[in-house]
């Protein structure tokens, strides 16, 4: 029956400092999520297949794990699928849910099937584990945390101007010395596909122009030209891929390169006025960027698109969102208009931890360990333990006899900040002996003082 | 594209209300867990099959849920064992991954895998997830969150006494009114049956006095029969199963019934010592009882066995446990003995929901809502409502010019304790009209004034 220990891969077990750290980031955004007004809701991990599949396009589809039917049923498994290679009709024909992938969809599910009983517009906070069969690598996981917000039932753009806010406070009060928040439009990525001449390649072109910061101008125009984008298409494009400047200097050169086109022009006007919010509102240490080769590969944004990058950090962007129209719409709630953003937790914890940000108070300690020297100095310890936690106040007895140096070493490493000793003579003087192991100093005390001072 | 949409059957989402009621719950435990010294561990989701399987018994291994593996690895399916329905093999030719299904068991595997990157005692709590393919019914889910402390490192009886008072301290701290917290011991139930000269049948009969709560006096009795149990055996067991009295009574006719079993005599001297402390330190609400038809399903369990049950509301045990000796050494690290304590936050939850223990602060509610009124008025309602979340509070600005009905309405679907507008006349006076939703009162004051008193 014994096993070496082994953890599936792409999975990771969080040791108590880990959770600390964690629940120090969760924490922080909890409380500013709750300023703004959002409110925690939870979805299940387990969804139905048909709720998910066919919303993240079909690497997203191929990603999902799929759970497998119990007991009997998976007798109908349709071999003749299998033996077609007909995977995805195998895969179905013996499994009917399936682990999160996101919690945009399953949020959009539940907006639409609890529509009466929430008042819009909704906003809420999840902060939930989700799964992808990814192959894992350094900083990539099968089961990681999002945090995300959305708004839905509304299409007012001071949405788009709180994301910015809550990027702006949430990363700024967890120290973050500086941090460049990444804006754009699908409507001007639209505008633009229409002023190339390109319309109908769209959806090409805005997967190619999301890989650039991973395979340079170059690579995308070779995608470009690979995917049949039009030559004289691809040359209007190519200037913009490298645009620089302020946000005023760009913007000024979009509204040119967009004019005529309703819906760049429409794009524009949204971006212009969240741009102009937020110099009214000025931000704490974020930066608000304009980048127009900011695409997004989700299929489902609409309007506003985000990324946030850290500087001076070797890492992809830690947060990103943006304005959906249609979600609910995939759920029978039709007109109803969101904007979410996500929080990547496990790649603000790798920041964190590089630029060594996470306060003292994470690491894990305990107050009071109290030493055990059995019979009846026991008994007066476990009583004072129970005195000492009706104060509110955190302690553990030593669970044996053991060697006093063992004892010790045990509260070396559990980071006691006292030690506190039972002995007889401690028993029949009704005092202790406390001992601060930040100091090493030691001091025999009365114990009704004690617990008064507590 | 448009599905009606459903949720998967036993899964549930939590509207905001309940997740506060949820995280009320989980606060009170976490607080009275770290006082106890237990530090936050969490393990993945998904673990290996081999970690899982075999240590819940056949039932229980029917139960778990089975991730398929990804993409072209499903074609490796073992069509002949399906064919000859070889269902286990079937399933382990196309799944190497599943749920948690407890959180005992990855525990172990936790702990033998980090063992020397812990200290022992090493006691720890653990609130997550956990799924079960079982048929979904009323209070019963196939995803549900167990709230866990165990140590393990130690065989010091303190642990169990330890383990009573947490009980007592979470549920009187939830304002239960009256529990038992029931107690018995694995040796006592092998002294049992060895008294009963039916040593060879000792899981039999385990498994039978587990359902007495279910199935009565007759149908264990029945079952025994059944099981091939001999009559002599049964007709000394059967006095047993309907013991009552105080727990001094109780004990004292099992000393004399156990009298010659070592393993009986060895399983009271352990729940003596644990009842006398109990006595000495005294419980909060709770009252704890000794009951030898006490059982637990569960295989791992060697030594103490609790269950917990509230007076006055009908439902099966609330909380449950024991000390599990051989745990760790299914994953390599042998000689670790440890006990452990499940708390089930699910029933716990209708519990307190069916005794209108639920505090108020649970509501969710907003304490300023903003009305937007479009135009300059607009920003300097967003100008103020970013001053006073500043001060550290909650408030919403309404995302656009509606009708004020309209406002007034969400105002009120949202809980807001205070509504602020800021028309042109406040705009030109510097100061905001306020109105307290609760009295319906409604003043004017001065914008600063406000701020410097919140």
């Amino acid at each position: 029956m014994s096993a070496k220990p082994r953890i599936s891969k792409g999975t990771r077990d969080f040791l108590p400092g880990d959770v600390q750290k964690r629940e120090y980031i969760f924490g922080v955004m909890r409380s500013i999520f709750r300023k703004y007004g959002y409110q925690a809701i939870e979805t299940p991990s387990i969804e139905l297949t048909s709720t998910l599949m066919g919303k993240y396009g079909d690497e997203g589809d191929r990603l999902i794990f799929r759970i497998l039917n119990s007991g009997e049923k998976v007798t109908k498994a349709d071999i003749e699928a299998l033996k077609n290679n007909r995977l995805a009709q195998f895969v179905n024909s013996i499994s009917e849910k399936a682990l999160r992938y996101d919690l945009t969809v399953p949020f959009a599910r539940f907006v639409a099937q609890h529509q009466n009983d929430l008042s819009f517009p909704f906003k809420r906070y999840q902060i939930q584990s989700v799964w992808r069969s990814d192959r894992p690598q350094h900083g990539r996981y099968q089961e990681f945390t999002q945090c995300d917000i959305d708004v839905v039932g509304s299409d007012s753009l001071l949405y788009e101007v709180e994301c910015i806010q809550i990027f702006d406070e949430v990363l700024t009060s967890l120290k973050l010395p500086g941090f460049a928040i990444k804006i754009n439009n699908r409507k001007i990525l639209s505008g633009i596909a229409q002023k190339s001449g390109a319309d109908d390649h769209l959806i090409t072109i805005v997967t190619a122009i999301d890989k650039l910061d991973k395979i340079g101008e170059q690579g995308v125009i070779s995608e470009l030209k690979q995917k049949n984008v039009p030559i004289s298409a691809i040359n209007i494009l190519q200037p913009l891929l490298t645009f620089s400047g302020s946000n005023a200097e760009k913007m000024k050169r979009m509204w040119d390169f967009l004019e005529g086109s309703e819906i760049g022009m429409s794009g524009m006007n949204e971006l212009q006025q969240v741009l102009d919010h937020i110099s009214e509102l000025g931000l704490y240490r974020g930066r608000l960027e304009f980048d127009m080769t900011l695409a997004r590969g989700l299929n489902y944004y609409t309007g506003a698109i985000f990324e946030v990058t850290v500087d001076d950090v070797k890492m992809g962007s830690i947060c990103g969102g943006g304005r959906y129209d249609d979600l609910t719409a995939q759920f029978g709630l039709k007109d109803v208009s969101g904007i979410g953003i996500s929080f990547g937790a496990d790649r603000i914890y790798d920041v964190l931890n590089e630029l060594d940000l996470f306060p003292n108070t994470t690491e894990s300690s305990i107050s009071y360990l109290l030493l055990n020297f059995g019979g009846e100095d026991m008994i007066s310890s476990l009583e004072l333990a129970q005195k000492i936690r009706q104060k509110g106040i955190d302690c553990e007895l030593y669970p044996s006899k053991a060697k006093i140096q063992k004892q010790f070493k045990y509260a070396d490493a559990r980071k006691a900040r006292f030690v506190i000793m039972i002995g007889e003579e401690e028993r029949d003087s009704e005092s202790i002996t406390l001992k601060n192991m930040e100091t090493g100093i030691q001091e025999n005390i009365n114990r009704q003082a004690f617990l008064d001072k507590l």
